[in-house]
């Protein structure tokens, strides 16, 4: 198998047990954001690619009990958890492959739907991606992709060094041949790929302290921890120095007390083969 | 009358033609996202406090037909507008007051409701003019305000000469005593203000080209007017060059083109004295 898409070694956020972690707090914190409007009728294939370590795939099967929903991944590591997760939570309608976005192993049009969340910013030729997608639906079939923007964050207080550490995500992200600015872009990017009824919706995450569940789920173990994991990188690449860096970290934590405020946006598209 | 609030000659948006356009289309086109969820009771006293030429006025007295509203403003030549709007918008439900905003000519605890939209970002003491507001309502009675946040604005494409024009609007603004990103300090500022049961909502609005009255509406005749209005004090105040801002500006229409997108969050928040 050829991993032209997300591997060990290209994934930006790695596959430490903190980010195991981070997935799972981010997924419970925003499953009604993302997920509520998305459920497929009984008996329907659905088709979840890159699905990491199950943390949407869990909502995506409550969300349609009675659809018959596979989800694959390059890492048999990462499927292995995925399995262990949604058996865990007791749904019985998910069968798991280990497959390459690029080169999957179905006949085309042999699903009804397809689901991608948070992959297509780490691929190189998203374009590409969505073609090999749209192969796989039936003509009339649906395409749901979720995405962020790194580029939608900010907060209060807001100071350079915070967004200095949030640049330095995004261009970790950069040079590992992503775009984490590419939820503004998913609708140019479903209307390139030849998708037809594309609409698409922001789903803005905004927490102050009278969100508690959103300031721990959502600014702490998801968006920081997730620039906190890029430390290295920004700082074997030059992107930044560490007192800046340091700076940077601490004044994010510092939009979190509790007149702080913390703004992000995810972007959900969906369209018809 | 003193004019500590905004006055002529402050108002960075200026009185011209062209922005009162702005703000009628910017006013119809938001509607829903804003006003939806704004209804007072029959019966019930509401100042509208800053209400400009109306733009709101319409809706607010549209979503509480049998309240009665009183709007008021520093300008008499934006109240007459107003008044005129309204009068031919056939509501008999609001009254017209030329007063300033730190200087209200009502007694103590005589509302039921405030409402202020887009007001505060041009303040340089907002929590002052929120304690004044409290004090027009009775204990119990609810302030609901509005404000948006420029710098939750992006785009696609996106450059730096887009954002440096955006940044000479924020900057404008900013030197003329107001905050323009005002929106994410909503909570804190209600809080710090005394008011209870701060609720604060994030209004976002996203444009591409599936939504052409918004493209219209949103982008071209209200973000992108508004960012043009301020070219001159720009160029005078030293804050671009007139090659960079006009190819700021190109490159803000140019995200406003079938594959472009273009992004703005408004806050609501509502609080109780």
């Amino acid at each position: 198998m050829i991993l032209d898409t997300v591997s060990h070694s290209t994934y930006v956020h790695g596959y430490s047990e903190r980010e195991t972690e981070r997935l799972a707090d981010q997924a419970n914190a925003l499953t009604h954001l993302l997920h509520h409007d998305t459920s497929y009728p009984p008996g329907s294939r659905v088709l979840e690619c890159g699905c990491g370590t199950g943390a949407q795939t869990v909502f995506l099967a409550a969300g349609s009990p009675d659809a018959q929903i596979v989800s694959v991944d390059v890492s048999p590591a990462s499927l292995d958890r995925a399995r262990a997760r949604v058996e865990a939570a007791g749904f019985r309608n998910v069968t798991f492959r280990v497959a390459d976005l690029f080169h999957l192993p179905f006949a085309e049009a042999s699903f009804h739907h397809v689901f991608v969340c948070f992959v297509l910013e780490h691929l190189t030729d998203p374009i590409k991606a969505l073609r090999c997608l749209a192969r796989m639906l039936r003509p009339g079939g649906s395409i749901t992709v979720i995405e962020g923007d790194h580029g939608s964050w900010y907060c209060h207080p807001h100071t350079v060094e915070a967004s200095r550490a949030v640049e330095c995500l995004i261009e970790v992200q950069a040079r590992l041949g992503g775009d984490s600015l590419i939820g503004r872009r998913l609708y140019p990017l479903l209307v390139e790929a030849g998708f037809r009824e594309v609409r698409v919706s922001p789903r803005m995450v905004y927490v102050d302290s009278s969100r508690p569940e959103l300031v721990e789920g959502f600014s702490k173990n998801t968006f920081i921890a997730m620039v906190e994991g890029v430390r290295e990188q920004a700082l074997a690449q030059g992107l930044t120095d560490s007192r800046t860096w340091d700076k940077g970290i601490a004044d994010l934590y510092r939009a979190t007390e509790a007149d702080g405020t913390f703004c992000y946006a995810f972007f959900k598209g969906t369209a018809v083969r």
